[in-house]
């Protein structure tokens, strides 16, 4: 349901405009210090401070922690953390209680549970990915900490313009994990780096290594031969052979859509199904692709700490 | 680890050479009477019989019912099955004993347990899907028996000759599900059917609707307008809105790298790390794709039922 | 690990002295009408209001609710809430920092984790119930409103004086529920009771029906015959047949032992194992039974709503 | 569902007279070597060979070994393994179709499921406590090699005559324990073994150190004071503390009801709710806690197992 991993357990709450947004993580080990400065930079990069053609939020963010964590280091305990949603104009989005937007979950999540806070997506909002990029820079310090890490560069193929919006490719290259990783037969490391990527909104692609091009290679193309200390000449699987780590660079792709909802003439629908053409304003991403690379660093970073503690 | 999905629970077990391979499930409603022909019929399509550029193992995969089932009755208590190898030559592996082929899960998994079944792969082997058909064939009639369809098309971009084999990737459609499958915000219905295609040997990619595509398109191009009725004009997110399906056909592909090891010097390496070139022979296919397809379904199968019951 | 339940799963945090205690509840069923004075009744009587011999924190409790309800409704996705723990007094138990208090966690904690939150017991404190029982009250409301009804007894054999406590038990009886609660086999309905029960703190022992008694009973004493409505003419079984329950008052008993330290020269050994007589006042209760009985209603609600849910 | 742990995972399948009963263990260490005379050593108790006054089934629970082990030495695959039922006399047992049994599972059973194995009990019989014991005597081992004992002892207050059966309690203390085994709040260790306990067939009671007597001792009584070494000077509170062992011995006692139907003049009823009285012979002890006890130290091995790995 609401919660990832089963060592390192997540779990997330929060509406885009209600209360507050955050998470309990169960399982960090005890006696850590955090390092809160990191865990505030990757937030930013999360709101797109600096980006050209985002709109951030205003607020910024301000973790509160609530438990698990004394002067500092973590007790071993639940540790929960909270951020306020200072900056909820509900009223910009009373116009679309009504309404379900394309490509939206306005109409899945109504039909599912006869009820949705409508305002600024509620619970289905890239807003919950906050607690995830939380929980998941406290994830990076541990595995930085064993010499683990975790690159991501975005691609974006087409520019986003005054009022549109477009998509892009993350690229992530984890480096440093031990051979072993994953666990036979359904939770392949791949398998569990897919749920993670496909788990993050707008997310519509992954491939791991060669990924589609491996569809269209021989076996004597697509092997990677060893080298007599066991690294590999080539890395067309992506550092997984077998569903388990290799000891190579793990190397994988995920698509984004884009942003659906921007400027002008959205055509939506209503309850009795009459469209209905609206404006949406307010805080949306032309270009969110750089917003989420901290989002795609997070889950790496929690698929891979619940198979090293 | 070996179980798959928490209300239709698939454990599986068995080594490629060893004894049996099997599974148990656990949460099969009760009074369900099964269709044995069409289980084996699945089987006879996983095997590859009659499909040319495959060679199939000679055996029938007679499955042997343990429990759960009385006079082809569902108990409602676990069903257990298993088939027995019969054709187990071991003789065949001895010389792979001590040889890491590249690829394969030779390597990380002697790491990773210290020890292997080097027969045939052992466990990590294709062998094991067996289990995942015959389970997941029980849930495809279950599916079938609710209005849901799962279809699913191959395509083999280049052809396997006689020494070299091929990729490629299966196209999957799923019709009848109702509005509102999925669990947010982790268990997003794309990204359980990611991590479900992903366990699958030798996958390598997946992408719903547009997938890789939708990163080149723009919102306006990507969203999928309402029809007064509800569904869409176009389905370019590939039936998954907010992480629910919205009721228009379920759409994703996945892309399967070549098999790796056929015909003649396969670069291994000994334990030491020196290389060596042999000649795999015995079951291997040059173009498995065809072989994949019922486990597709099947994975499809025991993805969806779980959140249907 | 700080999780309960898999449908109506309850997951809580805090420390005794920490920010705040609360919970996440994920599963929740959505649209439904929270009594929100039944819940700061439970509460109430959990804090030992108006209880003779206790002596309860000043504060009322103030339940925050971060998530999961709009209006005063719930809508189906993670109710987060939190109690601020305005009465931290952390001077009176400075001097405990360093003293192992008996029968407490302070050493067995200490040991597991290598830090504590020694500040009232930090996690490993009765403050921990809190939360408990306002996941446990929404339990309740949605089984009360089923017509399932759970009811307790306490028993007190030796009454508390000025300088000691009491430990006791009590009885618990669920009426209304439907035949069959209960999963095999490791999950049989009296399992997952005692599970829930000794979860609680201080608890001791746990009887179903007859319990120890039917140790002394021969079968023909023992079995309870049916009547030809297939109620059951005695109850020795206490509502349970065979795992699963059968349609009669589901019965229990519960021991709990006194709270170990009130009043003077309780016996405390330092980190290393130098013995201190210490004076332990602040919030202890000499009997705390009356006060454990909302939490039992709450663990007895959140097991059963998981099985009807 | 049938399964029971996490990291030391059991699944277990198997009606009493169906083809077979049996397990698949889940994360079992690779590289040990089992001692399969012990494993039959505790099948043969759990048949009660030799016992006065039970009447054990001739077969001699022969296991078949279908995957995870190869040469004896565990591969750290999933072990399989199965028992077949030789000796169905199902003749004997259909007399039994159409009647409800006090005091069974029978009742419950049709109700949930609208269908059951009736012979013998089916899936709600001890006999599916054999792949209990096969799974727990492997998890023994390894316990034992970490100099972790289990010990058990059966007392039954009142004798059983040629027409009587009657219960008894059986007392376990578990030494060699590291401090801090359990989970904090809802998986106290207490909370645990009474779970793992209170699944075993027949069980009605569970009490930790002083159990029910807690309840009549004040706090002065109770707590068990410190030496200088951090063991304690009395046992109390049954060698665990605040929900985690102390590293004194685990003590707890559990009691069992008589095995309810023997001899003649059964009162059970049909699907109508008429009375019939019949005479149920075959398999059934008149004093069964000492079969009980091999299953005890099986239950609590896979209780530890899973804390321990």
């Amino acid at each position: 349901m609401n919660t990832f991993g089963n060592r390192f357990r997540l779990t997330t709450f929060g509406e885009s405009h209600g209360p507050a947004v955050g998470g309990v993580i169960d399982g960090c080990p005890s006696l850590m210090e955090l390092d809160m400065d990191f865990i505030q930079k990757q937030l930013s990069r999360r709101r797109g401070d600096g980006v050209e053609g985002t709109t951030p939020r205003k607020e910024a963010d301000q973790i509160e922690w609530l438990s698990g964590i004394k002067d500092g280091i973590t007790l071993g305990t639940p540790i929960a953390f909270m951020i306020r949603n200072s900056n909820t104009q509900s009223a910009d989005y009373d116009r679309l209680k009504d309404l379900f937007r394309p490509g939206h979950g306005d109409y899945t999540w109504q039909q599912k549970y006869g009820i949705r806070d409508y305002r600024g997506g509620g619970r289905c909002s890239a807003r919950e990915t906050v607690s995830r990029v939380v929980a998941g820079s406290i994830a990076l310090q541990i595995l930085n900490s064993r010499g683990i890490r975790i690159n991501t560069q975005a691609h974006t193929p087409r520019k986003a313009s005054s009022n549109t919006s477009c998509g892009g490719t993350i690229e992530c290259s984890i480096t440093g994990c031990p051979v072993g990783l994953g666990e036979p037969v359904f939770d392949r490391l791949n398998a569990l780096l897919a749920h993670a990527m496909m788990s993050i909104p707008s997310a519509t692609g992954f491939e791991i290594g060669e990924g589609f091009r491996a569809a269209e290679m021989t076996g004597a193309e697509y092997r990677d031969p060893f080298n007599s200390d066991f690294s590999t000449q080539t890395n067309h699987c992506g550092g997984i052979m077998g569903g388990l780590s290799n000891g190579m660079p793990i190397e994988f792709r995920v698509a984004f859509h884009p942003v659906i909802s921007v400027g002008e003439d959205i055509p939506c629908v209503d309850m009795n199904g009459e469209e209905h053409l609206i404006n949406i304003e307010g805080r949306h991403d032309h270009n969110h692709v750089l917003r989420v690379q901290p989002i795609v660093e997070s889950m790496v970073a929690l698929t891979i700490i619940n198979m090293i503690l």
